[in-house]
């Protein structure tokens, strides 16, 4: 297959190293020259392409892979450049400007790959950046079906799972999941950092959980305010609803309404429990978090790991929280089965630890 | 020392057991006659007392350890008990109302150690609870300075970092840093998990920012719905507060502010600076998180934590995100120093891994 990929950024580069591993012939292109030479020296791309269009001139499958702000532009040039049998797809995180923009084509498909964008640019583009990811694909009623089926088939080789969803519902989703929890994460960093309290900085006595809600905080806002910006209505949609929900809190704290508190939790920990189903292969039930307080020194974390590898216990999830140099952290080990908690604890315990096993969601 | 736990569950247990074995002689009290048994079993108290007050009647130091809501009424009986010389401290979660109920008592000084409450109950207590947590002190105008003086010195022994705080302010900050973020998070989840979006459940497609941010949504409400209603008027002001800067947001997207939302991101990317500055010995410009990604099968953490370790590289934080069975998930090290970063790396990709090292935060 001739895959083309417009745009050489951390994405569109792991897509097209993906694709010449499968044995596609790959022709890249991106303004910026380095990126560009990266991708020939590590064998991302085979050749590389003047302009986008050239670049999608004898493709069947075309990756426009540009920041979310120009998708509309490069997706019609490209879609102009491509010929008859060609697929074009894109990767941005939004997908109703895009698709409104593109009309009734049945060689488009939008994409998004939902899948972490901490790192940046061909350097540290990967192969492997999409296994296990959810990939949304955005086929509409002017959709080629076949279209739809290459692009599907090519995500799957990916080792990523398709997911076709309509656009305009894909951008309320991620709205409410992914943009809405970043807008609240900047918020809720910003309200703890406008001041001191009694004198004190409110975020030098944060505990992890603070850190966990605010990891996001703060991204890149070249990226983002171009995503707040293009997902504005179903952002402020998100935004509106939010705001109902916590004047109905307000209303039961005025009220001082303990029924109204307890079932919003009840109703939050099912929710949970639900996030934890989809993440997990194992029941919530099943899940247990094992505590163990550990010093800050080389080691420690591989006797851990290594006493429960060597027992056969599997690490579903691991975190550590760090406390300091001096008091050292807790890590965290989640396990799926009672047994394998109880058998973690004890194997810790004769390591010297002092080690809990709670259940991850509450009976 | 002779040394009054009144309350034995994970808290008042904890401290138990610290003051045991630094020597103290301690008497406990509980209603739930098991949590006692365990107390005298495991050796955090020495004797068992038939109410709060015999706890109290010989104690230079009593610590109340119930739940916020009973605080107010147990204390003011440990104080009628306890003699003279007497310091009378609890370990309530706000402070406002307790402070309030005992009045001007220079004997009185309150408390509140800021550590994970996953864990509950007198058989998850653990000595170490405390290392390297912030400790609240509230003492007031009437406190008698040596009362205060022997809890800042009890609290150093457990290896907290006491800091002493005004009552209201204590309640207002831990409204912002923690319960009104903990009152968000059940927001979010119950807003993303309220219903399908085109087909498809919006909680199934999450990613791990997403499973952070609701990590602590529907925790035990018997202990939630007492802290919201207890702390309610701070939390209303935090929460008054949230929805005036997200109408702020809200208007900056409906008029399409970009320089709005850059300024806003900004600000966000230098509180979660400061948030990192107090969690970790290193600058966060020399923190960076290495990215691994790898199956999900026992022995592979100990691989790498082991490859670390053995070279003398020191880590910072350890998450695994675990993305599923089949496709394994991604390991994200931080570690401190461009140069253990980039040796970090090397390490793992001679171990086959692909590995990537990003700044923890923006240049």
């Amino acid at each position: 297959m001739r895959v083309a990929v417009v745009g050489l950024g951390l994405i569109g580069g792991s897509l097209a190293l993906a694709a010449s591993r499968a044995g596609a012939e790959v022709i890249g292109y991106d303004l910026d020259a380095d990126a560009v030479g990266t991708a020939l020296e590590r064998g991302a791309v085979g050749a590389a392409a003047g302009s986008p269009g050239e670049a999608a001139r004898e493709a069947e499958l075309a990756l426009v892979c540009g920041p979310v702000a120009a998708l509309p532009g490069l997706v019609r040039s490209v879609l102009e450049a491509a010929p008859a049998g060609c697929v074009v797809s894109d990767v941005g995180s939004t997908k109703g400007a895009v698709v409104d923009a593109v009309g009734a084509e049945p060689r488009f498909v939008g994409g998004h790959p939902v899948c972490g964008s901490e790192a940046r640019g061909m350097a540290n583009a990967r192969a492997d950046l999409f296994e296990g990811a959810t990939y949304f694909l955005t086929p509409v009623a002017q959709t080629d079906p076949a279209c739809h089926r290459r692009v599907h088939g090519f995500v799957t080789s990916l080792g990523a799972r398709p997911v076709a969803i309509d656009p305009a519902a894909h951008d309320r989703l991620v709205a409410i999941t992914s943009h809405l929890p970043h807008a609240i994460a900047n918020a809720l960093v910003n309200q703890a950092g406008a001041g001191r309290i009694g004198g004190h900085d409110p975020l030098a006595a944060v505990g992890g959980s603070f850190r966990d809600m605010t990891r996001v905080a703060g991204a890149n806002p070249r990226i983002w305010v171009d995503i707040f910006l293009d997902n504005r209505d179903a952002l402020l949609e998100g935004l509106r609803e939010h705001g109902r929900r916590l004047d109905e809190l307000t209303g039961a704290l005025e009220r001082e309404d303990a029924g109204y508190l307890a079932r919003w939790i009840a109703e939050a920990a099912g929710n949970r429990r639900r996030v934890l189903e989809a993440a997990y292969p194992a029941t919530p039930e099943e899940l247990f978090r094992v505590r163990v307080h550990v010093p800050d020194r080389p080691g420690v974390l591989s006797g851990i790991t290594q006493a429960l590898g060597a027992e056969g216990i599997n690490i579903e999830d691991f975190e550590l929280h760090h406390v300091s140099a001096d008091q050292g952290g807790n890590v965290v080990v989640t396990v799926a089965g009672e047994d394998e908690a109880r058998r973690a604890v004890e194997l810790l315990e004769a390591q010297g630890y002092g080690a809990i096993a709670v259940p991850a969601v509450d009976a």
